[in-house]
């Protein structure tokens, strides 16, 4: 029996119709059964790749992409799964557009949607922002759908916002499901997501969030380690909480590094600027206060050096599970010594995990087409096998 | 019987055949049953798209797109006609490409058509220069294929130039077809073209000039009204009059927002430059004088000023035809109180329309997608009735 | 019999087999066999074209290009091959790229390849970096391939580095058999390739190196000319001087364009900067000298100011064979009068082979998709006559 074929049983017996014409905002706003068709949709469209099986489900269409922030790995994730699925990716780059000063999202939404199956947006840098312009865009196509506008309602997937990174935190845990050999041997596996030491500023708390949000839905022993001043929004702790007394896992926060590292199966220290910190820059940004903006970027980076300790070092690797923990990051990473002087992770920590660490990341162009695929396919595992079965190839090299 | 039957039906009386490896440059180069053409095929290839049938005539092949000015509209129009149709775009950004000073546009045009089906063009910047260019690109083109340079004549689509927005005016005659029920329902139909204000400067004259030389064709009563000083181009009245005159409509110029209202079934208000003052500016622009592009900005915002009665309010709308005129816009609006202090429109009309507003824009990728298929299929009706037979689906959605 | 029939006689006796899933860096690491099997594929695919027949041997897939240096030609000769073989073109724009400092060759490069079918660079800018660069790309997307995180290695093609540009001394090459009726008659032929004079600096040395290393193995009569100080990289000299005495051809170097010029059957008058201050400016760039680089660059231009003699004149074309060699050019020519004062080429020489300059441009998007073919497809030749059977229209216009 074929992965895809294995893939496509387990599909069957979960409930995903709800995402058929939906949209991915957030990990928590989908039920337990949507994460796991995520999974097994995205296995089995790489199966299929891998044995060079064409998963296109559309013959023309469009994947536009909106991104607010610098991009590497997130815009070729996006361009690939468009690609696989046979959509063509125009991307609105809002510095060479005709976007009128005081534009309404809701026209430049449907101006851009004619023949959008798929918006893909990242919107990152402002807390309170991000998702509510995503909700915006959607609000917007939705209704240009019904009013006879768009000739398809586009689905919504979300590549980043101020509140989760939901193709992150699932690329990586498939990645988790991969190394540790199924999903049910996540439970009981302790998974220290840490702040760590970088000489930057600002970087996004949707890393963090998403992970606490989706991983204590695995039954794991999730632990948030930061320094003081350094807490994420508490709503999503309110999440992540409640996800773990569902899932019979645990949630906690420490301020310590040691402690987390402590046993854990996988560590996942990364750096990012505390949410009271976000909400300041966001508020001086809407004032236009770029002078305030600067002192307290000053600030925060004084700040963030009192806590250069926090990094993921060879000693602290040592106190792991069997010295042995996976260590993760969604790159790209400040490794101390390479890309700056002191940085989240020691250089030889980072290049004995380079591999796994590429291979966390390979799972996001397939995590992406699979959220796609659920939003756009009625049934799903019978497109599946209905893929497999007619097996047209990808690459006609023979 | 499908309406796609119907609009092949049309379709098969009119004599379309010289649009066949033709370019589309100015509606009124264009015989009526070439424009009409463009219709029935642009209606149909929307039907099929709402039925989920693929259009695609390409297999593989190029549309490159060339702005010169910012545009999100048209820009994704010209995107989706490709795909819709089986082109994968290329844009040429003239900033990121190595076109060496001097370099002749015959040879940039060479360069960029190896496999060029579709050149798309905006240039509207400067009077005189946008079309222009325009013909110097198809023909160097031309050449190229006579030559052996280039397998293949690409055709052009003027995405808005100097003179003409054939794509923005078809569309918006198309939404009025659509609106009214029959381009027979638009005889006698009276249409205000008016001047608006903006605190912005330098829009470009190809709409208002688009709209009087396409809408005089249809038997309207056309009704262009500006302030003193903001004339439109003196050929382009000349065409609108001889239209009008054969096709048992009227053309009018006045100096009366009010008046042009006045029982209007339509009206389209938008701001433009004067014909007097982008001539000007395309002399200052040529002889290097940027501080004389500065003095004539300064010179004519003080001008635009004066005409902040220019405005779409709710009053002028109580005295069009039942006070219900189809308001227009190619969009974006300069609306007051929202874009800026004082516009082009009341925020309360705008809201009013925006439906309709964004039906409107939604014709104009069938609009270009349909002057591509005249051009590049010998029997554009045959073809349709093939693609609709065949029904290949274009989103695999069962 | 067709002519694609022809050429894929010619192939099957070709022994090109190390190319598939190989790479393309430099012409002389590839065997007489293999060169011959590109022009034997890019002519044939050539045919098919213009007969409008499909070569798409990708259902889907990505072809990623990253552009270091400005470019049109070579942009959308990429974006042509691409587009022929059946792949969607992603640009690596490393100005909106999250790229970190310190980001490693090795992630960048896999991070963009999860999907990616070829990767095509340009990056010509330094001496020893550019060739040193792909292969650290090529490396590591092997290695990826190699651990899983891709699912098939990516294959490079070199659209200029500092010490070759293969894409475009193939396409010139091809030009030469299409020109003189096959690659046999390519033996004795006379070709000067010479320095010109041109107002600009820094010019990239991969054309004349391109030129000397190819064209020695066709048994032509390779003439180098450059002033004094204009050397290039002696190893490209050394291959050349190999490659003649394997050939039964010459290769000579003179310092003297009149001399070059005399009885030539082909010229190409082309500037460049020298070896040695490519590698001056190298050494400043790496020390982050830009004082040192602007007063290099003046000194050089001085330099340049010598030798405004080095102009392809009539007077010089008159002393070619017959007077009629043929003139070429990787286009854009300083062109004197033209696009500067005075340059590498009269303008009336120019305009009486524009014609043969846009031929010989036309080849490199075949040359492009041929080295990309025979690199994934595993018998080319057996694939090339079931495209011709299958008999796809590519543009289905009838």
């Amino acid at each position: 029996m074929s992965k895809t074929r294995k893939h496509v049983e387990n599909l069957s017996k979960l409930n995903a119709k709800d995402m058929y014409n939906g949209d991915f905002f957030l990990t928590w706003e989908k039920s337990d059964d949507e994460i796991k068709a995520v999974f097994e949709v995205a296995q089995a469209l790489r199966d299929l790749r891998e044995r060079n099986i064409s998963t296109k489900i559309f013959d023309s269409g469009l994947g536009i992409s909106i991104f607010r922030d610098n991009s590497t790995r997130t815009r070729f994730s996006f361009a690939s799964a468009c690609n696989l699925l046979g959509l063509e990716v125009s991307d609105l780059d809002e510095g060479k557009s005709q976007i009128a000063h005081g534009e309404t999202v809701r026209e430049t939404a449907n101006m851009i949607s004619f023949m959008a199956d798929v918006i893909g947006i990242r919107d990152d840098m402002y807390i309170g922002k991000g998702n509510a312009y995503m909700h915006e865009v959607v609000d917007a196509v939705a209704q240009g759908h019904e009013d006879g506008v768009l000739e398809q309602k586009p689905t919504l997937v979300n590549l980043q916002c101020d509140i989760d990174h939901p193709t992150q935190a699932m690329a990586d845990c498939l990645h988790l499901i991969d190394h540790f050999g199924g999903i049910e041997n996540l439970k009981g596996k302790k998974i220290a997501m840490s702040w760590a030491y970088s000489p930057s500023y600002g970087k996004p708390l949707s890393v963090p969030q998403g992970i606490i949000g989706l991983m204590t839905r695995m039954g794991m022993e999730v632990v948030l380690a930061h320094p003081e001043g350094y807490e994420v929004m508490p709503e999503v702790e309110q999440v992540a909480m409640e996800n773990a007394k569902k899932s019979g896992g645990s949630f906690k926060r420490v301020n310590n590094m040691a402690e987390a590292f402590q046993d854990a199966d996988i560590v996942y220290p990364k750096s990012w600027a505390s949410f009271a910190a976000m909400e300041k820059r966001t508020d001086l940004y809407g004032k236009g206060d770029f002078d305030g903006i600067k002192a307290l970027e000053k600030e925060l980076l004084a700040e963030n050096a009192k806590h250069k300790d926090w990094e993921c070092t060879e000693e602290l690797m040592k106190t792991t599970k069997d010295g042995k923990a996976l260590y993760m990051h969604c790159l790209p990473a400040d490794i101390s010594g390479v890309s700056c002087k002191e940085g989240e992770v020691a250089a030889s920590v980072f290049d004995r995990y380079r591999n796994p660490l590429y291979k966390e990341a390979s799972f996001k162009p397939y995590i992406i087409a699979a959220m796609i695929f659920l939003a756009k396919v009625k049934n799903p595992a019978a497109k599946l096998e209905e893929l497999e079965k007619a097996a047209v190839q990808r690459w006609n090299q023979d």
